[in-house]
């Protein structure tokens, strides 16, 4: 992998003014996808009214467990739940009523305001793998991840065409000390992209130098006026909610940052075997941890997420693109939708272990799943491999590749004079071929999608240029992106502050958590 | 391979009941699909009336060809349509009208009656490959097909415990002279298989022939009253019938065999780059194929075909499961159901060189578009490589495991007391595991699908077993399908006829056609 690491940094030069420089180098990035299209509904109204009254019954008789959190429960006790130990009994429609406080859709601010998402609505804005602790490439294979991994990834993703967020933890800096990462991770979104990005939630001091970190790139004043994070709260289904995640959440939700309140299910493990049982689940779990958001700051901006995947019962594994899973995050959307939220859930998800044939069934069952379930924020959109273990180089851009069959999927069908097309009918007439007629001919440069990466030249052709499979193709790919991409343009002053503030902080920090 | 031609002829044995012996030697396959799931459908009530007014106007002003075929044109006359030369015009309203003797639906007769199959409603039925002249696998490469590799698919498609009809032309045995081809293909499936088949569809004669073996197969009154062979008949878009396919086509419905009509649209070339457009062109096409069907012989079964792709503007190569084929496919189904007519489109496509990553994207994002867009007869459901020129061992296996997802997506959400699982959420609470409550234990079983190919190991393990891609471990499911199989058994008077059959016509064709 070509490193540019010593560019990291923004280059010196001049006082011109923030946002004409914020947007001086650029590349091509598709606008969030806007649906013309409709969503795909697998509950009918009597499934949906059962599943919303079981949800009401699991948080008034069961209740959930908010884990060393005093003052969450505290704030339950007074919204009117009843508190038995840490368990929180929430009475029936408290949940929902609570929850009304949310917004139905927010902006997330990126440094170059053309990067601006929409989180809501028809809209789908796609961002890359989340979490890995293992990085995997063609040439060197399987291993952890290092910060110089980290910064490959962010690249890859700023310049990938179909991706519209930076993401977050695109892979584990393991080489960094883990009380330390968050500083770095944040640094390389904010230096090496212009996309919008996710916030640390590993510890709630974290959360608070990631808004801190935002108040040095942004402005102090921009950052309690707007949304400029989006991070990824997960709930320990079943219906637990620890103290690290919610001190996190409770961070961002009292600066009006927002979060994706996520049920974590593997099938079978973290909620019942039966799609309407986990679907029961997971909406009683994103009632609480919604309501809960509310609770601490009423309109803070929050994502309905369900992160949902079932178990292999022979090994234990966790299977992906599987029609489980499928079938759950179908309905989940229709339970967000009932909700009025934006809706997080599907991803690139696969359990191969290479970017092979598994691999790509697997991945494109999920991500055509995800455009049709509505889902307005789509995190592990490309580079998951192996269950979410290992963030792939060559499945990143292969991925990121295929994310153009959403946004030309989502267009719908258009219906005007020139779609209609009849004059090219009468012209051509039977027998004849389409390839230099008129309209073909004012019509083919956008009429459709093409692959960047894949192969569609002749056998003969495919066969002297050494038969190379999607993977060797991706793995020039992945070279020749890392060798030409070219850092966004920073305001230096900014730079340099971002710069301070990390070196401050990790000095104030001890040396030895890695 | 391991290759079993010597038991490819009924081994003898005793005067058993034909019905008791037919299903002797069995497999499990599953039922043909049932939908319990919605249609997807991106065409509104208005785009749906312009394209069908599109098409009238197609048919009534511009016309379709009817190629090299007096007694078709003296058909069309009759029936009221203006004819000019090979040109047929039909006025408005004439098509749809003769469309509506064509049947909702209709089954077809297997050899063995477990295996029949209903063409049409909620259902689909899956087939292999049809057509490629090449076939491919990890050792041996690329090559001409042989009537050893034409078994052999007929062989792996009997054992697809996903797969519900043996197909047609899953290769092109190019061992085999050209005029004598159909009558091993056909023996192939007869013997080889006892799931339902295609007929012969390149001469007319062809087509004869193929009723004739049926009726050595099934019993001469059997095959009047019941439809036992669904065959392809391509529409040389645009707008274009030959006398080859009609001629195939009025052998069929004459005797009451069932075809699909369809259009064969590489988008660009054959028909317009707009999805409108095309589907103008592909209803107007219809109409015309069926409408004549039903001049041969009203009542005669039929099959609404959308074959669809588009083309490379770059390198004029066909492209597959790309967005726009898909919402082409999702229109036509409408399309399709607006006439009450069974659906056929969709397939294992791609234009991959390998079963690779690239195979594998573009293959589930055509089955999963299939599933939901209302299919009732897909055709190429595995197999299918290098945009058809090639029958691919090792992704006829990948693809036939991947069409258990479809079969289990297809389900739907079941909202039942069990379903609801409202017991084991109360019994587990928050905190605990599902793994081994009541209602896990009790639904475990069948709760997931699983692959029977895919990797599910450890990252470890994998390692140790030698770190095989999805092609390596098609290549020993290939190898153990094959080594495994057994021939269903087949009454051995009836074998005898067939052998007899193949022999007495091959002797009275000349013999240099290869």
């Amino acid at each position: 992998m070509a490193e540019a690491g010593t560019q990291r940094r923004a280059r010196g030069g001049g006082g011109a003014a923030r946002r004409a420089e914020r947007t001086a180098i650029s590349i091509e990035t598709a606008k969030y996808i806007e649906r013309n299209i409709p969503n795909f509904e697998v509950l009918g109204e009597e499934a949906l009214e059962i599943i919303e009254a079981n949800a009401e019954t699991v948080l008034a008789e069961i209740g959930v467990n908010f884990v060393n959190n005093p003052a969450a429960l505290k704030r339950w006790q007074d919204a009117g739940a009843e508190i038995e130990g840490e368990r929180v009994r929430i009475p029936r429609g408290l949940a929902r009523q609570l929850c009304s406080t949310a917004p139905s859709q927010y902006t997330q601010h990126a440094r170059n305001p053309a990067r601006n998402v929409v989180m809501g609505g028809r809209n789908l804005v796609l961002a890359p793998v989340y979490g890995p602790p293992f990085v995997h490439d063609a040439e060197k294979g399987r291993r952890y991840a290092t910060m110089e991994d980290f910064r490959n990834f962010v690249k890859l993703g700023y310049m990938s065409r179909w991706l519209h967020h930076s993401g977050g933890t695109v892979c584990e800096p393991t080489d960094i000390a883990v009380n330390k990462r968050h500083l770095d991770m944040l640094h390389a979104h904010m230096t090496l992209s212009d996309k919008p990005f996710m916030g640390s939630v590993t510890e709630p001091s974290r959360a608070q130098d990631s808004v801190e970190m935002c108040e040095v790139l942004f402005g102090k004043t921009f950052v309690q006026d707007n949304t400029v994070m989006t991070s990824l709260i997960n709930i320990n289904s079943p219906m637990t909610f620890d103290d690290t995640m919610m001190g996190a959440l409770e961070i961002y939700a009292a600066n009006n940052q927002a979060c994706i309140i996520s049920p974590f299910i593997v099938g079978g493990a973290m909620a019942p075997v039966s799609v309407a049982g986990t679907l029961t689940q997971v909406l009683a779990e994103v009632l609480a941890g919604i309501a809960y958001s509310q609770l601490v700051r009423p309109g803070a901006p929050v994502i309905f997420g369900a992160f949902v995947t079932s178990i292999d019962m022979n090994s234990g594994a966790p299977t992906f693109g599987t029609p489980e899973a499928s079938l759950i995050t179908y309905g989940a959307g229709q339970l967000a939708r009932g909700m009025g939220l934006p809706y997080r859930s599907a991803g690139a998800f696969c359990g191969s272990k290479l970017p092979d044939a598994q691999a790509a069934y697997e991945t494109a069952n999920s991500l055509n799943m995800g455009l049709l379930s509505g889902v307005n924020f789509m995190l592990h959109a490309c580079g998951w491999l192996e269950g979410g273990l290992v963030s792939s180089y060559e499945k990143f851009v292969m991925d990121a590749d295929q994310l153009g069959t959403l946004h030309h999927l989502a267009r719908g069908v258009q219906i005007d004079e020139n779609a209609q097309a009849m004059e090219a009918i009468a012209e051509v007439g039977p027998g004849g071929h389409y390839l230099g007629c008129a309209h073909t001919q004012a019509n083919f440069k956008d009429a459709f999608w093409r692959s960047d990466l894949f192969d569609y030249k002749p056998f003969e052709t495919w066969s002297e240029e050494g038969a190379r499979d999607t993977m060797a193709l991706a793995t020039l790919r992945v070279k020749q992106q890392l060798a030409t991409y070219q850092q966004p343009a920073l305001d230096p002053a900014i730079a340099e502050a971002l710069d301070a503030f990390v070196a401050q902080k990790k000095a104030s920090m001890p040396d030895a958590l890695l």
